[in-house]
């Protein structure tokens, strides 16, 4: 294992374009063997990458407390849930399930008409992936974060464009990656880091690269989005750009439980200073209920400096902008400075002006804000819910007795996650985990960034036919020499 | 049932804007009853759908004859794989795996350093979904073709752009299968046929529309990909564009086996008058084998005529440019007229020449032609393969002995199918079927239109978390209603 030297927090260099094709060729380069690897030594390499990132951790959380002003504690729970998924992900690879494995064997009464040939199929790495780290998750979405992590599961080489927000933590969690992968013996140029905004883009052009990952803004993420769809050969590009995540609250829930749910509330918009995708941003309540007082006298946190100076600026211009709209007033407020970054705001509306502009009303604002819509009627749910555009996330607080069945409905169609009386933050990496939605929410609405499905969006199906068993990929030959659950002639076999 | 009144071959005129928007507004409110069905009731539909264009046989043959020059034999054959292929996905749907249903108990001590919720994740329809019909399989890739049954199984209401070479067909059989659902209890607007160039595009546009499936010409595909692609919401679009399949044949399998393979290769690229997607356009032969001298003296079929005037002149058209490339000489033809259409054609190139200009000799004619390219060394074999863009197909002739690994390896990356010692065209329905590959073969590498996962292109993922059981799909309800295999906790219960 190479020491690791704690990296100054000046600004790096943009990689040049020189620097570029020489990671793009490497990458390239690296694909054949990386996909060439059983699925189990490729876990092998993620573990190696998480013992690494823990042997690091004190090198690794300092210059992130420095450069984006989260505090250790969280830091620290950041980076294990980091290392947790890189592990996961082993596990996913040593299962074999995701390779979807299938086998056909040959028949000539298949009763299409025509005897059917041995088909086999199965899944393989896209080729080298481009992902876009973000900003609010300096280590989980970041350099080895779950995109990463879900890409070199799949087999397909990473070139991670650092986020500006966390430039010297980037270089070094990078400098980590790196000797781990070295070290463990993965094929050289399977990870690299990039830096600037135009390297990005360039890299994405590339007719190299075969998939690109992204999490951020909607305007940041469809201007990618577009460049990925637009080449030549058009590729699929995974964003997860913005959301919402309104949340309603029924009669009975409120009448039941009103200030339970509104002190549940206030944790979740401000957790994390509100810098989470899934915060929820709009909460329905109704009018009738005392839920508007309780949360006028909640006691918001006071104003905590959020990740960066930029940062800061865009959720004060938006908070601004909210506030200048006549159909919103401030319910409450933290404590502290109004400005640089504002304290935390709850702001209030009625149904009616949310139906008069959902657009302007429903904007993501990034940071501690949120806004809350009281209802006369709630059999209004399910046509307030359809006024939203595609979400993460979408929650549901009720009670058992409660009809809310067409509301589930409406929201399990525009939202990637339903919630039932919890909230949406902390988004638990699992397997059944599904963090995406349709657009805006992300850009391919199919796809899942984090849990262990997020490894589909490298994979492309391979189909073999009438091949000898010593040409076939192991995944697909008879005897199963890698113990998979596999489809054998439409039939399931675990 | 209705009865069926055979339709005259006039062209219909093109679905108005206010028809369309009924249309529209039809699929996008059968979308959630169309959803709500449980998978077995939908396979009814498919199968109601497959017994009634069994019944109606008589009708629908004729008129495909006189539209589509194709014979009898072939329709009916072509008939039969249809309602095979409609029937096979209401196994699919009665099996349930494809729902991909995932359940995470609830977990204090989920090592991830936070409890882990109670999450179920399952595949939801996308919504309605225009498919575009191709012109060469005016069943099977048409108004009640593969994209159709997938899209129905899947749950997705279906608006059928008609192929403007059979309207009559494509009318007739759209009658079939609206009064096929509508007598099996479909909710009204699950199907419904638009007709002309702008209704297409109008309906792809549309925000009420969540995805496109396509089959036909690259420069067609690209600009409904685009327009896919830059809706302010984009949506996915699976498009099946356009491909040359090259064949490889080595120095031991010529030697062994030269003239069986030569007469399998006539077989392939002239099979239904070589109009198949999958048709071999290139065979690379040893320059020292008596391949080529076999192959001028094959017995090529006669001219035959092709699907339609345009398809006939687009391959005339495709042909003399490839007859005036200084770099091709004809090296056997067909008896017959030579124009309107032309016979037969194989023509002949070195490896060397190839290589000098990929991109014309590798251009897809989309009739019965082929380029033979002889080439002296075995071992250039993977980078003549390099030069291929994306395929849907790539077939190896060789012998156990062959050193082809590293060719194998070359034409996976490039390719959704890699055949051994058979052909390409004939392609079977089956679970572990891939008709697809990189672009240009297809917009969508990641997908299949033909086989079993061809469902998946019209379903994406929901997860519900922490909802009690009467709320939850029934597939991840605790009790299993639906019998679905299921990953529960990481692990799969067949």
């Amino acid at each position: 294992m190479t020491a690791i030297t704690p990296t100054t927090t000046v600004v790096p260099e943009p990689t040049t374009d020189v620097e570029l094709e020489k990671l793009l060729e490497a990458a390239q380069t690296a694909a054949a063997p990386l996909a060439a690897l059983r699925p189990a030594e490729r876990a092998a390499l993620l573990d190696a990458v998480a013992v690494a990132l823990e042997r690091a951790a004190d090198h690794l959380i300092p210059t992130a407390e420095k450069e984006t002003r989260l505090p250790e504690a969280r830091l620290r729970a950041e980076l294990k849930r980091t290392t947790f998924q890189l592990r996961l992900f082993g596990e996913v690879l040593r299962d074999g399930g995701y390779l979807d494995a299938r086998i056909d064997h040959a028949d000539v009464n298949w009763p299409m008409g025509a005897p059917r040939p041995d088909i086999r199929r199965v899944l393989v790495p896209v080729g080298p992936v481009v992902v876009f780290a973000a900003s609010n998750f300096p280590f989980a979405f970041s350099v080895a974060g779950g995109d990463t992590a879900s890409a070199l599961a799949a087999g397909s080489p990473v070139l991670l464009k650092a986020h500006s927000g966390h430039p010297a933590l980037s270089r070094l969690t990078a400098e980590v990656v790196v000797a781990a992968l070295r070290d463990a013996g993965a094929p050289a140029g399977t990870f690299a880091l990039i830096t600037g905004t135009a390297s990005g883009a360039a890299a994405l052009r590339d007719p190299r690269v075969k998939a690109g990952a992204f999490t951020g803004s909607i305007p940041g993420g469809r201007a990618l989005f577009d460049i990925a769809s637009s080449r030549p050969e058009p590729i699929p590009f995974f964003g997860e750009l913005g959301s919402n995540n309104p949340a309603f609250v029924t009669d009975a829930a409120a009448a039941e439980r009103g200030a339970e749910i509104a002190a549940g509330f206030v944790h979740s918009f401000t957790l994390g200073a509100g810098q989470f995708c899934t915060k929820p941003g709009m909460l329905f309540v109704p009018a009738g209920s005392d839920m508007v007082d309780v949360l006028r006298s909640a006691a918001l946190p006071s104003a905590a400096p959020l990740l960066n100076d930029r940062i800061q600026s865009g959720y004060t211009e938006v908070l601004r902008s909210l506030q200048s709209n006549p159909r919103l007033e401030v319910l409450a407020q933290g404590t502290g400075p109004l400005a640089n970054p504002p304290a935390p705001t709850l702001l209030l509306t009625t149904a009616e002006d949310m139906l008069a502009d959902p657009h302007a009303l429903q904007t993501e604002c990034f940071g501690p804000t949120a806004v809350v819509v009281t209802y006369d009627d709630e059999t209004a749910l399910p046509g307030l819910a359809e006024t939203f555009a595609g979400q993460l996330t979408a929650t549901i607080h009720g009670t058992n007795s409660c009809h809310v069945a067409p509301l589930v409905t409406v929201l399990a169609r525009k939202a990637g996650r339903v919630v039932w009386n919890q909230w949406p933050t902390g988004v638990s990496v699992t397997y059944a985990q599904q963090h995406g939605g349709p657009y805006p929410a992300t850009t391919a609405a199919g796809s899942t960034s984090v849990g262990t499905a997020a490894i589909e969006r490298f994979l492309r199906p391979v189909a073999y036919q009438g091949f000898p068993q010593h040409l076939l990929p192991e995944a697909i030959r008879e005897e199963n020499p890698l113990q998979l659950p596999r489809l054998i002639d439409g039939r399931l076999q675990a």
